[in-house]
């Protein structure tokens, strides 16, 4: 099927969904989980096909993420049964205004109507994103990577089927069929049929998407996370938090890539980093800095990367105010966080710090949608318009006016 | 100044203003309406030249629109005043949860950054516009008309001038100085500087900025509102109903453009119609409805065309889903009404129609922020990413997380 005509497809299939039942949507979501487990031979052997073909051309790290097995297809089942679970937010009334002139103005919850998703190669994304999609009244039109094309394409089959068991129209979880580039555009291009299009993957497709699209689009992901160890900070708390920021999952957007340590204790702060990290962290240093502890001296754009890796740049700033300058400069909106136990420094610091997520005291690790109690997660957005930060079934809704009145003119 | 600079000052001058107290930012307002009170006689000047420079290349209405007067500039100095009265949606939290961990994730607005704004000939935007976007914490860049542009020139200069005298940056709002295209193009492509974009006007500027914009935009405006008169409707009512949203104000998007008819009424309630509407209103009809009542034949585009005036297309539809279907496919979601006793009917009606305001019973010209109970209003938004219907201070900003805790790591 072209592309094209699964947009339609999915156009065509929203409307019912949209104002399809809590309790139908839940059914449909318990049958593509079973139909995922009842599907589990087919689907383990269109993964090792995409195993055999990515092996030798991939990572080891990237190999890994691709690999199904048992209890894997079991974890995505169980995803979606969790998903069922969650409180639906198509038509929960979100605020209420009882006018005087007697008219009720009820904000309610809506779908956005048909979600792309453009994402890479781990499998279980595929499930994850169509529960997610289903669960928010929305359909969807997933757009998966070319190594796990395989592998995705017997998943969504599998959740067809299950679609299709209650009833419900297969066409409302779809793959695209061309990994290419092509497609990629062809959905970032495609008005009157996207409502929503979430990339999620590396700079270069959030990029392409900025540049490129003309649908509504969600910039997911990339976060150059900073933490700013203040002149009152409690350094043993410091040293927790960096190394748990740093090195619990460097692969991962929320992982902290730069730390600024205030003047006033840096003398004593950075040999406590250095003994704490040195070993596992490559630390990169400004000058200040490399003039008190051992590391690399710090490169030109050290400062505005992110290594996704067990490397961490370090600079020394005078105080909270010129902390909060840098990271303006730096930061690319995802989060931050201030290490201090003065509150008028971590006022300052929320109050100024313009990014999703603004920390006192915690690991920048904490920014994911199971963690903020969002139950799920379909990215984390970094840019301001409509959702920011996690994003949960509300996120992946609109709103809309329901008004009773009993005649009322105006 | 080029377009360049003023976005580059507003960029500059942001931050600060994100972070003012409500009570400096009140401040600031009081003081730009004084400021327009202060600098009236040059603001009644410079509307004299954009008045006679228009004289004879524009409409009466157009002409009317554009013209200021002692009263007028009070009433707008007035609306300044009121916008000082509302509450803050910047550091507002909007939501609190207390994680098991002991982490509190608060969900607090926070102003956009930089709106750019771009509309047409009438004055009092200019000041609304500016009172809006400065409470909200935004700065703006306003980007008018040329027909008004000495007005607004001159309104900006006074606004300016008060901003200064509390010792806000003047940066805060801008004109610009260019009312060719280019500019319109130049705000619609400014990655970067511009934060949110608002087109109001008519369905060219709104297309043009689907197509070109790569700053993030929300569409407003664009109104096929249409009354569906099911078979269990009050007809005393719908006639009311039609009366107000068809003649009340036909130029503004919350008029009523088309009126389904249910065929199980049909026959008794056209001559009704006839008889209240046919003399001011001109009623362009289907076929089924001109076999019932004396019109005229409806055109191709009759069911697509905003025509904000007084003409009203009648159709007859066999039920409350045909009234859904039809518009589905010929609405711009912007607002629609059915009028039934039945509440079956009106539950399938809410549910299923996918516009910003739908109403049982009540007129559509009540799309308006202050009539939502709002008090002001930025625009109509008809898309559904971030904000839908009217767009009062909460909808001109966003949100941040800020996340307390005491050494909490993942």
């Amino acid at each position: 099927m072209t592309t094209l005509e699964i947009l339609k497809n999915a156009k065509a299939a929203a409307p019912v969904l949209a104002a399809a039942s809590t309790e139908s949507k839940n059914q449909a979501l318990l049958a593509m989980a079973d139909a995922l487990m009842a599907n589990q031979e087919a689907i383990l052997q269109a993964n090792a096909l995409d195993m055999e073909a990515a092996r030798g051309t991939v990572s080891d790290v990237m190999l890994d993420r691709l690999a199904l097995s048992e209890s894997r297809i079991a974890g995505m089942a169980e995803g979606i049964r969790q998903v069922a679970a969650l409180p639906d937010p198509v038509g929960a009334v979100r605020r209420r205004v009882e006018r005087p002139n007697g008219m009720v103005i009820d904000r309610v919850g809506v779908p956005m109507g048909v979600v792309a998703i453009i994402y890479e190669s781990r499998p279980n994304v595929t499930s994850d994103a169509a529960a997610l999609a289903l669960k928010s009244g929305n359909a969807c039109v997933l757009r998966g990577g070319k190594e796990a094309f395989r592998s995705a394409n017997a998943i969504v089959a599998a959740m067809q089927k299950g679609l299709e068991t209650v009833g419900m129209e297969a066409t409302l979880v779809q793959l695209v069929q061309d990994t290419s580039r092509a497609s990629a555009q062809e959905l970032m291009t495609a008005v009157g049929y996207v409502d929503l299009l979430i990339p999620r993957g590396g700079a270069g497709l959030i990029k392409a998407c900025t540049q490129n699209a003309r649908v509504p689009c969600i910039q997911t992901g990339t976060g150059i996370c900073h933490i700013y160890v203040d002149a009152a900070a409690d350094q043993e708390k410091a040293l927790n938090i960096l190394e748990n920021a740093k090195t619990s999952r460097p692969s991962v957007c929320n992982a902290a890539e730069v730390c600024l340590v205030s003047a006033a204790i840096a003398e004593e702060f950075l040999p406590k980093l250095h003994a704490r990290l040195g070993e596992k962290v490559e630390l990169r240093l400004d000058t200040q800095a490399a003039a008190i502890i051992p590391g690399k001296a710090a490169g030109e754009n050290d400062f505005d990367t992110e290594f996704l890796d067990y490397i961490l740049a370090v600079a020394i700033v005078p105080d909270v105010q010129a902390a909060v300058s840098h990271i303006r400069a730096h930061s690319t909106g995802h989060s931050e966080a201030i290490i201090t136990e003065n509150t008028e420094a971590a006022d300052y610091f929320t109050r100024t710090v313009d990014s999703a997520a603004v920390y006192v005291n915690c690991s920048t690790r904490f920014t994911d949608g199971g963690e903020f109690g969002l139950g799920c997660e379909m990215g984390i957005s970094t840019q301001k318009l409509h959702a920011r930060g996690p994003m949960g079934l509300e996120e992946l809704c609109s709103y809309k006016y329901v008004i009773h009145g009993s005649g009322q003119i105006r």
